[in-house]
């Protein structure tokens, strides 16, 4: 016998509930989790040591259903185990407001530990989620005080296995040993456009073989539990090799259409529905029933789980007795606080201070912030450290003990040219608590990921991304690698901070501001090239997002000149034009748009005042600045190769340019009669 | 022997050049370059037929110098052979206005195929351009007449290796078995990092073996010429799989740090040129020297390659006589110029036909202009084709004969679920020239291949992204699939129009403009929900980017509503309820916001007429939109799931709430004394 029948009962309940839900949903897919039941069953009845009583319990092990999109699956497995996800909830299947949306969400559900659904992001947020592990195991674990060691499994399909940031992501898994992540992978041979012989051919486990993953293959997934059972086992056994178990199954198994597309992305037909209850001894007459006895077996798993839980919450109170240094910053880390009085060590600066690129600067606070205060900053670069300027002198970096090349406990993760990876590696970084990652690569590649960073803003999760080469600035590089769209995609981009600090206190400050949200990633839009430090500028100004530079401004201006990072400068220059001319001029640093737009309307209002027209300098693209100016001096078209200096010729960002606009935008303003206020008091965007 | 005298001489010719050039623009990659020379003299000698006298050659093979970075060997490869680079084009190696840029642009550099430079692209790039090369010869091909039969080759780095892009994009070119692609993969074990022991360890080898791909590996990189001759032989022997050559070199060879990561992105100092020179046989008091034999052997190569170009242009004389329709067609496609009268094969609609999703009217372009005008139209989706409706009925998949799923005449192309992929290789299709690529993904999915999208444009490419699932209206997938930034990007991304059409016509008028435009790549945002036909609505009026819909518009409104795509009708329903309260009311569908920008300011301004508040309504971000118009109805969340019309309602996205602000935006102009205009004369952005 392969498979009990008691697990085959639950087996078939999954199956049954899920051909319900989307049902009564009249949307979503029932296919892949009434293919998955039989693993996911094995999974979770034997080895994923989830507590509902306990859902954040640091100690459990993490469930990733990379293929988000059978979530029906996953939200009856919570609703079995006892999580707070009633038989209501699972009717309310993808309605607005629901703990049960379309795809699983971290932010709606307990015991979601990975916002999923776009493919092939689960996948990479589980190898974040075992670094985490290995890393906070490494930091932490005593003899005898085994605080972290739990794994993560991981579910995927075909639809993940296509995708580059899991090729990405498995490429990096294989090469940091990560014996604790076990995926499973549903070899079930369906895409959307049919059979995978369309489009996806590769030899999938040789692949793996070739990352250095440890690899089994199971043919029949639709029935034989105990296989599965022993796969898990053996891949457990594996300690210096993150393990890929293929498992053939059928999708939709059970349907009239099993092994079939048409099962993939909507409801069974009723008829359907009811052939299926019946072959699996359901009356067909009655909806979303969960036998009692299904019930008990998966109640008394979740017992398990919670002795298991409570005896690991004994450990951290003997832990915290015997280690109360170590215990005490677990706790705080855990609790997502930051170090009392780390904001001090954040350098600050005068004009004094000799011209440094915001890349370097950030460097600064990285070197005081990671190795002397908050030890929870993990950081890493995709392949450019040098340029990033994104590790401090004394890193660690974080490699499998063996290589000779770091540690576990090391805190600086070499990602590799793997931007999409890094992106959604962070993101299960973050997820797992207690760790804060940071990662760099060129502003231009952010969009190489965007799909995970899109995720890290609607996860809610803390991530800094480390942008340098912010611009046109770059030089020499040329189009291909200078940002002009990039920071228009990023204040569009809800609960998403974009700091383009102008210096050093600036770069401070956005750092400050980044850290402080902890439910927020900011982007860093950082420098190649030098910048003066500005008279006026301060760390505490950069939490409002814009502020008038006063040293640098005159009462009763003319004109107002905003501008971000290293135009902030050039619009210090283009006032000192203005002013030769006997302009009054204004001065404003605008660091974060989306901080500024948290201000009070009054306080807007009083740095771009009324009647005083406004000049928007950027060297990135205009759009998105007619909120901010009547008047934008900034690109248009891409960029183009060259010293920096003459790029910015070439392109008109020019102290000189700055000032005629303004003048220009004097005289047009004077000619209309009035001057329009940037702030009317309506809409859902003031 | 393994080099022959002169081949040695040629290769530290190009290493002593790289050297030089690099110094001289005191920026640069010169490691890539030097350890390069061997094969890229081998391949360029012996394999690769271009002809700088016929630079646009249909039948020339296609190179791709995937690692872009070293470009200084591609432009001395393209001054060796005779292309337009000169000396002096050298020296201004990375300056403002060269033609030799810091990455190789095809749309500076005669004799470069395709942009790269941001890992990964060259690629798949390449794989594009060897679908094309199979796609072209399926079609014109005859007997005796081998119109298209050339090779594509590529170099490619460890850089590349690691990227996401890349594999998928390999992947698919394994299964489509795409035997005329030979990629060099430079095992030089060096990236920005240091040594790829700190990321990359895989066995790149084994997995290309796995993606179905022929493999060969050399050692000896930096000597044996003769072996990589043999190998590349070898390789095009192999006629149903690409071939991946491994070649190990080092870094910098003859450098005094070769092998380090020193050598990679900053120019050797003078000292250790001047060794270099004096290794080779070079004078090292001399820059920017060529000897005489150098030049005289790749002379002699473009030579024979100009015999073979003009055997070719012979052939197709005779092509074009034998097969007059054919090579008709060919030479018209080879133009890029679109069958005369193809316009008139675009549906066009009234009120009265039934309301209908915009992907489903893309359809219905796509099922007329593809089928039965434009036969270089060549489709795809990446694993949606039944969402996307990308598919004509009429379709056949390009697919190698032997899978009896398709034929390389087939012009519908199953990327599978590899959006990064699907961009890059249409760029590939794109720039092959006879061409033009269209493919299909969830417009939230577009991000999740930006690093290519952005290069489609920076290239002046035509292709066109068809995006459904637009906005909040997709519904249950939620807001993991909701598209909420999208469109704020693909806006400030220069030389690229977003189309979000309303309606029947717009959406024909939309594929219309694109099409027209053979430099410029767009995005059409297409609807999954059903949209009524609107009274007003033209083709041609889409060019003109927005327009008034005059039957559905009052004389001398007190207010405009903006709106494009799905929130046209909600505005028009908005207009409706303002006229109950006596309101008089403009509606302006503004499918296009970059052509609108294109239009005469008077023209702008008659639209959005001084004195006219204008409020815009679209279901995405409202950031941007505040160049339109006063106040914006839309997003400045992420989405939701459940039914799409309970989504718009959560959101406030509806009539009345239109109508509402109306009304508000009326009263707040009326109180403030004036209406500010959107469009002043002055800055880049007007």
């Amino acid at each position: 016998m392969v498979t009990t029948e008691i697990d085959q009962r639950c087996i078939n309940t999954i199956r049954v509930l899920a051909a319900d839900i989307t049902r009564g949903a009249n949307s979503g897919h029932p296919g892949a989790p009434m293919g998955l039941a039989p693993m996911a069953n094995t999974l979770f009845l034997n080895h994923v040591r989830v507590d509902p009583k306990n859902p954040h319990w640091p100690g459990r092990d993490r469930f990733v259903l990379s293929n988000g999109h059978a979530c029906a699956l996953q939200y009856i497995l919570l609703h079995f185990l006892g999580f707070k996800l009633s038989m209501d909830d699972l009717k309310k299947f993808r309605h607005v407001g629901s703990i049960t949306p379309g795809h699983p969400e971290r932010t709606h559900t307990e015991g979601i530990e990975v916002t999923t659904g776009p493919l092939g992001q689960g996948i990479a947020n589980a190898v974040g989620l075992a670094i985490a592990e290995q890393s906070m195991a490494a930091t932490f674990n005593k003899p005898d005080y085994p605080i972290f060691d739990n794994y993560t499994y991981v579910i995927l399909g075909d639809g993940c296995m296509q995708e580059g940031v899991q090729s990405e992501a498995c490429s990096l898994a294989g090469h940091l040993q990560l014996g604790k992540l076990i995926a499973l992978y549903d070899d079930n041979h369906i895409t959307i456009d049919g059979d995978t012989a369309v489009s996806f051919t590769e030899d999938v486990v040789k692949r793996f073989e070739a990352y250095g993953w440890h690899t089994q293959v199971l043919t029949d997934g639709d029935h034989d539990s105990s296989s599965m059972e022993e796969a898990v086992e053996k891949a457990k056994a594996v300690t210096d090799k993150p393990s890929l178990i293929k498992i053939q199954t059928t999708i939709g198994y059970g349907s009239k259409n099993q092994g079939e597309e048409k099962v993939h992305g909507s409801p069974l037909d009723p008829d359907d529905i009811k052939q299926l209850k019946e072959k699996f001894g359901f009356n067909p007459d009655e909806n979303y029933v969960v036998p009692p006895e299904v019930y008990d077996r998966y109640h008394a798993r979740a017992d398990e789980c919670d002795i298991m839980a409570k005896k690991w919450n004994k450990m951290l109170e003997s832990y915290c007795q015997d280690y109360p240094k170590e215990g005490a910053d677990l706790k705080r880390r855990l609790e997502g606080k930051l170090p009392d009085g780390w904001e001090n060590y954040l350098p600050r600066y005068t004009p004094k201070d000799p011209p440094t690129a915001t890349r370097k600067l950030s460097e600064a606070v990285i070197e005081k912030v990671a190795s002397e205060v908050i030890p929870e900053l993990i950081g890493g670069s995709a392949d450019l450290t040098g340029s990033n300027n994104t590790r401090w002198k004394t890193a660690t970096d974080f490699q499998a003990p063996t290589t000779k090349l770091g540690q576990y406990g090391g805190r600086y993760i070499r990602y590799g040219v793997r931007e999409h990876a890094m992106h959604a590696i962070m993101n299960g970084i973050a997820a797992y608590q207690g760790l804060i990652p940071f990662g760099g690569t060129f502003l231009n590649f952010l969009t190489y990921g965007w799909g995970a960073a899109r995720l890290t803003a609607l996860s809610n999760l803390r991530v800094i991304y480390v942008m340098t080469h912010d611009s046109i600035g770059l030089g020499e590089d040329g189009p291909t690698h200078q940002p002009i769209e990039s920071l228009a995609l990023t204040r569009a981009t809800p609960n998403m901070l974009t700091f383009r600090p102008a210096d050093g206190n600036e770069t401070s400050g956005a750092y400050m501001a980044a850290l402080k949200r902890d439910k927020t990633p900011s982007i860093l839009a950082l420098t190649r090239q030098n910048l003066p430090h500005l008279a006026g500028s301060s760390l505490e100004a950069v939490e409002k997002g814009g502020y008038i530079l006063e040293p640098l401004s005159d009462a009763n201006p003319d004109i107002a000149l905003v501008a971000t990072g290293s135009e902030v400068s050039i619009a210090v220059d283009g006032a000192e034009i203005l002013r030769k001319n006997g302009v009054k001029v204004r001065v404003v640093s605008m660091p974060c748009t989306e901080l500024f737009d948290e201000q009070p309307i009054e306080y807007r209002r009083s740095v771009l005042e009324k009647g005083i027209p406004v000049v928007a300098v950027e060297a990135l693209s205009t759009f998105g600045w007619q909120k901010y100016s009547h008047a934008q001096v900034g690109m248009v078209t891409f960029g183009a190769s060259g010293q920096y200096k003459e790029v910015y010729e070439y392109f008109n960002i020019t102290p000189q340019h700055v000032a005629n606009m303004g003048q220009d935008v004097i005289k047009y303003f004077k000619d209309y009669g009035s001057i329009p206020e940037l702030f009317p008091q309506f809409g859902p965007c003031t």
